[in-house]
């Protein structure tokens, strides 16, 4: 495996920039190949089955285009269909629930975690079995919280009814008075400024982007495949829709510009 | 043609329920046979090439399986797709876009219509263009209510929170003064209540489906495509994900009651 391919990075849509954002902060060095299924986003809803088609598409395209690992950078999907891609897969793949797991185990003092997420991974339990596999005296509460997606998409991201949804979200789980919060979903760390007021101060929340990319710096070392050429990180995008709404969006988020020829389109017939 | 054959209906997901209910209704002799793309729902953000690929993939599905006539229930897909259908298929295809505009223009007394759709529909113009070629004086204020439809599919449709997105997204039309507001997405009959309380006693709102649904009929009329057998009508339905959520939304909006074999799944590879 040559160690200068770039990192495939996938999610349903813009969220996984959140993810990528990270890894080009600790890995500046490395190559991101990054796919946003916004023709088919939001994966929340959708049935475990239907994840893994989706996933399993993009992961493989991923691979054509030669990448050294590859990152699902999305809640949804790590939670349905990462088992699946590291059976079928020659390359390494990482999910971002585990390192989200792992922290929230690793930061509570009360032991008490609360985990928001999509329906999808919330049903899939898999937080739950995480966390419990890291010591079973933790008590993790979740809860899925459908709406934030699209008041993310929306540009509502401090708006006072993305607030009054938050208050509604949350309430069950301040109830159970936990202190850490995962935002296990990509789209959520968006929200930090409106989750974080209503969680209070005594709530740490935590992002597992900065874990995963972590982990996936770790992983690239372990196996020899950290970048060794000089020549600078390039970053390249594929979307299933909406290249320029896309492009603006990763500006606001990205720590580099995107120009309009690193956007380009793949749709899956 | 066999006018014994059911009518194909489509939608990018539960909403065209709302229509399928209306021919039901006004045409009970009549087999539908519904298509939901539940898997790729909502279409409202999509590129226009985007709906066209996946409206043209669902209308194939249909005429595959022997339909007389196709209704595009879905706003969205009206605007961006129906010509291009019309043009590629044998079947005759109707949309929900010119039958809604038709009523709004006959029951305006002030001339002034608000339209709320999706983002795709109020880009297209497509309300505007149609009411417009009926009486040029006509004056339409369109209003994009992208929130609307996840407010409806997570089951928010009497929440406070769906009231004051109804304000703000109403507000400008209102400001306007219209007299006439028609709901330009399938999904919106189903917020009746709380945006006729918002839009107020002055405001007469138009659903489509019923002037859909008696344009169909006039359609089979003139084609002679009624049906003739004294059979009862069956009703089939085709979604791309999530059968059994969909048929627990259907038995609240249909008059008939599904069982599970009457929906099936159809996913696009």
């Amino acid at each position: 495996m040559n160690s200068d391919l770039p990192i495939g990075v996938f999610d349903s849509g813009v969220g996984g920039l959140t993810v990528a954002k990270e890894i080009m902060s600790q890995l500046p060095k490395e190559s991101v190949l990054y796919f946003g299924d916004t023709a088919r986003v939001p994966y929340g809803n959708k049935s475990e089955e239907t994840v893994i088609a989706y996933s399993r598409q993009i992961a493989r395209f991923l691979c054509s285009h030669s990448v050294k690992a590859i990152v699902v950078a999305c809640n949804t999907a790590s939670a349905f269909a990462l088992e699946t891609l590291v059976k079928e897969l020659t390359v390494p793949v990482i999910g971002v629930v585990k390192p989200g797991a792992r922290t929230a185990a690793r930061i509570t003092k009360t032991g008490r975690i609360g985990v928001i997420a999509t329906n999808g991974t919330i049903k899939s339990g898999l937080y739950e079995r995480y966390i419990a596999g890291i010591s079973p005296e933790l008590r993790v509460f979740g809860q899925a919280c459908p709406l934030f997606v699209p008041l993310v998409e929306e540009g509502m991201r401090k708006d006072p009814i993305t607030k009054m949804m938050a208050e509604r979200y949350l309430e069950p789980l301040l109830k159970e008075q936990i202190d850490t919060l995962v935002l296990g979903c990509t789209h959520y760390p968006l929200l930090t400024e409106v989750i974080g007021e209503v969680a209070g101060p005594s709530v740490t929340l935590v992002n597992p982007a900065y874990e995963t990319a972590r982990e996936l710096g770790e992983m690239l070392t372990k196996r020899g495949l950290r970048k060794q050429s000089d020549e600078p990180a390039t970053h390249r995008f594929f979307v299933s829709d909406g290249e320029e709404q896309f492009r603006r969006f990763a500006n606001t988020i990205l720590p580099c510009e995107l120009v309009e020829t690193d956007v380009n389109r793949k749709v899956f017939a």
